[in-house]
């Protein structure tokens, strides 16, 4: 193995800001950086404490990267000139029908779980109210706490013992693995079921949390599952679907999922869309908007179908299947200055409250991370704990708001409500009254929206009945995301900007010409702005929530405002997350302080090479002994003059030639066409994430470890390299840009090692290079 | 300089098909290509028959490709060493102003063109119809034509002389300028004029042409102008908005101008930023998304305003800023399998007749390419010739169709309407009745479109007028296009795709359940699938036309068939006129001969390179010998032992170099500070397209010409690089997805010249590369 001295990148023409701190030691598909990088949201565990580890929900994993690059090795090239037309063809409506069969599934599930919400909430809430009616008012509040408690438990145990990644809202994890990091939790079948089950349970628990984060995970999970063609270790697969051999053709797919879990969870096709691309997405391209509009006019259709199937009742005691949808329309088409005046008080208000939001919640997973790390049982009691006071505030405080006369032109069955959804719920009160406060807590989340954009109805809800359940709603959401369930952040966010923006507009009174319903549209959208810093899909989900154009430009005004006040103090919620989930994200604008430093700065060498035909004992003692999944391939005498060179071999690649035992006596090229006798180019397809062969699994005998293999057919030869002198923040946009999983950093002058080292993910992430540079870069 | 000689080429390890085919000639900023490349649309003028020329609007014109690479020099990193935190934030903050002043202006075009067509084209209407009612028919066809033709003649005398430009629908030029193909004539101001007023005087002349793909140039031209801070040939300049310096910072605003035009054009902010993202641009971002969603916002309310404004009857005669807006809804949520099948045979019907448009469309376009070439007024006559053939359908197949009583249900000033827009035209017809191919014909084309699309109104066209009103309209839509006035092919192809589609609504009558109106919109979508190929942003576009979200299933399932169908034939119809006038556009996927290839076989070599210290004189006369736009800098004695590739210097940078005459006696280092004590970093900004020094205008003396100057300041010392067996596929994945201008290729062994050649936007043309190789890539 050539071992080029660490010192030789001594020699490169000193840069401002180039003296290397530290002897580094030999260190490359990263995983290491431990002091240097920001703690993440746990402690690690055990003595692993590189950063190959990442918090996934609440618990902390291995993670890998993923690998965009197409591995140009003989291989590659031997499958796609036997391609013919009929296969690309084939390959092509696979692709579509996977997103089409992702579309419907993902449909399917978005309304079995609001149908499961809309029972299970709906029974608990008419078991309430029936006891409230005989004025059995202790009993009702223990029956309301009881259920919530064992609802919020059976969602927690799940999540606890059976996928920890489940838990929380799963968007900045399907934001990360589309950013290439892998970790095999993220999208498992058991993070799918808990995913789905976990979520029904937490949202009927009363919880201040929603589907919709869930259900963005939920889409990922499917198209990762049909991706992979099903699950081997759970006896479910499916060979005809087992088409994606590698991370593009599934991150595409996962992209397509991730949209359709938006449009199940909102009915927003086009809004999905643009979810998936302004948020979830790290890489796009035209072809990819088609498909995924695609799936998500899919998944909005069957949704729609089965809604269509539920409103003549056939869906069980509640399960009428209507998603949010709400029922504001603007017909004032000229606004005053009053009213733009108000709006833009609105944007505000939304930022700075947004902002402290996501300030809030970053102390508030700190300290949960530090309950869950205890284990599944401290998960499970405070998800209870949580659960209990989230009880007690839903069905303390109405008792707080005084009873209002129904409004005269209403029928009797329509105010008050009892045991069906509705916006006036009689709680307490005498015939012909409603609690305003009740008729926002003790509904499912979905109606309280419902109910808070309701337009025409000013009077129905008073300023401190909506002062009371913002601040509720506020500090609830806050509490309730880090606890061990899935949850989602869209509803607490959307709850508290509506009944602030409502409470805006009573306030404002006959001072502007919109409504007050309108007004708790805004406020969420500001709500909204402050948080996820989203604009367009909110926009555009918003309208498709609303299903009224004419709104936009009110919506885009307040959106702007709030996310351009709260982007003054910090990054949006989802952004924020995965850095504290340790998650090695790469930004699309590298940190200022690659500019003064150049590719050779951070690259740790020597790197670990293989001659490109090695000796089997080498390969695979080096497999055992690194974690390392990509080693440059030197070609050396008898087959060229000098060290030269030759490619970058992967890990799984060299595995199942070792499997295959393709294997020489002599220390001789053996090429391409006797790797094609023994193996097909499937079996070097890349396995599902978790799947795969294990090194010590191959069963090598001693005498097999002296003979010699070739690596030419499986080393990629085209490699992207740059020169050790190239800017960092240029190599860290091609590394980028291109979604490499290995760059190799070669020298400038000739007469030296012909690679200096590999750069991976971790070397671009700005705390490890600040801590490799700690004494220089300063802000 | 170095000249390493071509031969070392030839020691690459021999790839499947490298052999090459002759000795190229020096070569890089391309530039060459001739025999192999496809012929563009004319022949090429004159004694340049290199791909540098393309036809841009119906004139050929000298192209340069775009660079957005960021050029990491010592002038570069000086001056963003040099910011504060206050030139950052003003930097953004222009950014914002720039896209929302932007916006602004656009919207304002798209309100002033749309009243000055209604007013023109009511004007003349309102003659036609006075004489008819006296019955003069003879006299009002002869003015109708007159002004029809003096309008035409004064459209393609603009263009013919002022801008040639700004012929066409632009769509295909933006989409090129987008894609890193620069033509100072596509952005000019000349152009931006010419192409407001010609589309108002093509339109009005009542041409079978629309304004909305000119909107998207006009945007895109707007956007140009405001981000290079005015015009200098003009005299309109602003230099507080002298604001960017590079390539990259103007295309993003571009992206915002063409995705406001299509706002502007349609009232559509969302379907904007969609047509942007999925037609216009070649590269995106997320923060682009959210910057262009904001322009086209501005574009919208500001539009919006106007026309409240022009609601009171300020506007003129007929100016009611009305732009095209539908009143279509579907109120049927569930479809039957009749209604299912009806809109398959239509999106099938869309793709077949969508494909064979764009097949004649190109057969069309070469033959008006021969008579555009022969001069201005040929290229008059031409569009006179076609306004007069216009004028006989539009006044002359009214009178095959009978007159239709008026339906009893409407008042006598609905029905028949004389001389105002309105449904039923009273032609020649007697009171009481309408003509109901008049209505269409003799009428703006936005009336025309607001008739077939209105619902309710199952009987107002019969089968033959909706027959024979689409066959005029889809042949009279292909002649139209070639003509040398700014068209669109939107109004078309909605026109013919719209009656289609009443007609099959009609011819299927009361088996669906779906209204006319609604079949006509379906018609719509699907011809604009099936031409533009566009999905996702004609879907919004329609769907905030309509302002009704519940159509989308429908649409988007015609437009699926449609683009699908469509797809089998041919490509879409802007990137066949993207090909056709021979712009070298980067596709996102690389042809599949580049598969088989190495960068090596493509690049020529030695390429011209300067040494790090070179003489003044040698820089001169290279510079006036060749176009080239990078030179590779080599180290050498005695600077480095042995030559060593030091990085790219741009034309522009050398030319300012030799302005400031930063000149040396001897071959020394004068480094970066000597610069900067004469020059300013802004001195090296890009300059605006068609600006910038030449070097013929330096005035260097002949001792200065034996001076030397140091390029080191100006030296881009982290070229991205690949070396020479790197696969020509990925080479181009990288060379597309970071929007270079060149890429070096390096050797792959020492003891060779550092650099072997420089690859060009053009070396990776699929025609340049079979070309080279034709003996051996066959298809």
């Amino acid at each position: 193995m050539a071992a080029p001295a660490r010192e030789n990148v001594a020699e490169l023409p000193p840069t401002p800001l180039a003296t290397p701190m530290s002897a580094r030691s030999v260190r490359w598909d990263v995983e290491d950086g431990g002091a240097g990088l920001e703690r993440p949201l746990l402690r690690q565990r055990g003595s692993n404490t590189t950063s190959q580890m990442a918090v996934v929900g609440v618990n902390v994993s291995h993670i890998e990267s993923l690998d965009y690059e197409i591995v140009e090795n003989d291989v590659y090239k031997q499958d796609w000139r036997s391609r013919g037309r009929i296969q690309i063809f084939q390959y092509q409506v696979m692709k579509w029908l996977l997103a089409l069969l992702v579309g419907s599934a993902v449909g399917m599930v978005g309304f079995f779980s609001n149908i499961a919400v809309e029972n299970i909430a709906g029974f608990k809430l008419l078991l309430t109210s029936n006891l409230m009616l005989h004025n059995r008012h202790m009993e009702a509040f223990l029956l309301y706490m009881f259920c919530n408690a064992v609802l919020a438990a059976t969602a927690a145990a799940l999540c606890a013992y059976l996928a920890p990644a489940a838990a929380g809202s799963g968007i900045p994890e399907v934001k990360a693995y589309l950013n290439g990091v892998d970790a095999h939790s993220i999208l498992a079948p058991s993070t799918l079921f808990v995913k789905i089950v976990g979520s029904i349970f937490g949202v009927s628990a009363g919880f201040v949390l929603g589907k919709e984060g869930p259900m963005v995970h939920t889409g990922a999970c499917v198209a990762s599952l049909l991706g992979q063609g099903g699950s081997r270790k759970y006896g479910l697969t499916w060979n005809w679907i087992r088409y994606f051999k590698n991370d593009l053709d599934r991150r595409d797919l996962i992209t397509c999922g991730a949209a359709a879990g938006v449009t199940a969870a909102f009915r927003a096709p086009v809004g999905g869309v643009l979810f998936a691309l302004e948020e979830a997405a790290s890489w796009w391209r035209s072809a990819l908007l088609w498909r995924t509009f695609s799936t998500t006019a899919v998944a909005a259709m069957v949704l729609r179908s089965l809604i269509e199937y539920c409103r003549s009742g056939n869906c069980g005691l509640f399960g009428k299947g209507g998603l949010i949808m709400f029922d504001v329309s603007s017909r004032v088409t000229a606004y005053t200055a009053t009213d733009i005046a108000a709006v833009i008080l609105l944007g505000i208000l939304g930022g700075l409250l947004g902002a402290l939001f996501n300030f809030l919640l970053g102390w508030i997973l700190r300290t949960y991370g530090i309950i869950n790390e205890k284990g599944a049982p401290f998960k499970i009691i405070l998800t209870v704990a949580i659960s209990l006071v989230t009880s007690c505030c839903s069905f303390g405080l109405p008792w707080l708001s005084p009873c209002t006369p129904c409004p005269p032109e209403l029928p009797a069955s329509r105010c008050p409500t009892i045991g069906r959804s509705g916006n006036f719920k009689k709680f307490s009160c005498p015939a012909g009254h409603y609690n305003a406060l009740a008729s926002l807590f003790l509904n499912t989340n979905d109606d309280a929206i419902r109910n808070l954009f309701s337009g025409g109805t000013d009077s129905e809800f008073g300023v401190t009945t909506l002062l009371t359940f913002f601040v509720a709603v506020y500090s609830l959401g806050l509490v309730t995301y880090g606890v061990a369930v899935p949850s989602g952040l869209f509803i607490p966010v959307i709850l508290s900007g509506a009944s602030l923006g409502r409470m805006l507009g009573k306030l404002l009174g006959s001072l502007t010409g919109l409504d007050t319903g309108l007004f708790a549209l805004l406020g969420a959208a500001s709500f909204l702005g402050g948080t996820m810093r989203m604009t367009v899909s909110v926009c555009v989900i918003l309208l498709e929530l609303t299903n009224d154009l004419l709104l936009l430009p009110l919506i885009m005004l307040v959106l702007l405002i709030a996310k351009t006040v709260a982007d003054c103090f910090n990054k949006g919620v989802y952004d924020q997350i995965v850095r504290m989930k340790g998650l090695p994200f790469l930004e699309v604008h590298g940190d200022a302080c690659m500019r003064s430093l150049v590719a050779g700065d951070v690259v740790s060498g020597p790197p670990i090479t293989f001659s490109s035909v090695e000796r089997v004992g080498s390969v695979v003692h080096t497999l055992r002994r690194t974690g390392h999944n990509g080693f440059p391939v030197l070609e050396d005498e008898p087959f060229a003059p000098a060290p030269e060179l030759c490619g970058l071999v992967l890990r799984s690649h060299l595995i199942v030639l070792l499997q295959g035992r393709i294997f020489t006596r002599d220390r001789v090229k053996t090429g391409a066409a006797e790797v094609f006798r023994k193996l097909a180019p499937f079996d070097f397809a890349k396995a599902g994430s978790g799947n795969g062969l294990k090194v010590d699994d191959l069963g090598i005998t001693e005498e097999e470890m002296e003979m010699y293999m070739d690596l030419h057919p499986i080393t990629n030869r085209s490699p992207y390299t740059v020169v050790e002198n190239m800017s960092l923040a240029k190599a860290a946009v091609l590394f980028r840009d291109l979604g490499l999983r290995h760059m190799c950093v070669v020298p400038r002058t000739p007469g030296r090692p012909p690679v200096l080292g590999i750069l991976t993910r971790h070397d671009f992430m700005p705390q490890y290079i600040r801590g490799l540079f700690q004494n220089v870069l300063r802000e």
